[in-house]
């Protein structure tokens, strides 16, 4: 019973490494390119900007109507501008930064799961001494029970830590 | 009268050129950034459809709930970039484009413009002549009527030109 959770165990740890391993690496490329997309919206915003303020020089050359017109057309454009510079602090604060963050999250798992291994090798390891000791004295009853018990109290402080 | 005339069409001439050599500067910088506008805007559709592509790639490493809900999410961005691309390509044909054009615009306007100065200077000169002859011998009215006969001549064909 000991051998067989411990390999549902097995199985368990190697699921979680692999959907730790999927996250960080997928969780890393979409931070980066969503980082450039942010970067290319900006650069998008400053174009836009430079736009906003030639459409204006030109237009304090103009006629009085043809002015009036292009100054209308700046001032709508350089609104929509605002709305980018919004929309690249919203993704920066709101995408970027939580993405980036998996970054110490997944490295915290990595940690949690070494742990983790360590300490189901050290089960394994005991489970085996176990055994071993069960068929050299199958008579000694104390020295199994005491093995036993202890293998038990790890299993019990592993399930809390979990 | 001749003389007040040509001062008036001097002035014209001078306003002309002006206006020219504004739109010639201020058409020239808004093509370029309007140009760098648009190439701005076509790598920020790049980068998007980049996202698309990771956020498939990621959708089909995850449960079926959260794949469903990244499929949705990277559709409606994608209908966003086509949307994207749509404007990169009206921009290109309706405002960088017609922009351009006003190169061909501007130079042929100048050649215009430099026709009628050499016309024009041709006129002074001969107006001096025609004064210089009148002070010379006033009474050689058969000279000064075909000098005035053909400046009119002149004027006459400008104007039709015009």
């Amino acid at each position: 019973m000991l051998r067989r959770s411990l390999e549902n165990r097995d199985t368990q740890t190697r699921q979680l490494q692999d959907a730790v391993t999927n996250v960080e690496k997928h969780f890393g490329e979409l931070c980066q390119i969503f980082a450039a997309y942010v970067r290319k919206t900006a650069r998008l915003r400053d174009k836009a900007d430079l736009l906003v303020n030639e459409i204006n020089v030109y237009a304090s050359t103009e006629t009085p109507h043809l002015k009036q017109g292009l100054k209308n057309f700046a001032d709508e454009f350089a609104k929509l501008q605002d709305y980018r510079q919004a929309e690249v602090e919203r993704l920066e604060a709101k995408v970027v930064e939580p993405l980036k963050a998996y970054g110490t999250i997944v490295k915290m798992k990595r940690d949690d799961l070494k742990a983790t291994l360590t300490a189901r090798n050290r089960e394994a390891k005991q489970l085996t001494q176990l055994e071993r000791t069960r068929q050299r004295n199958p008579s000694d009853r104390h020295v199994i029970v005491s093995f036993e018990f202890s293998l038990k109290k790890y299993f019990v402080r592993y399930a809390v830590q979990k």
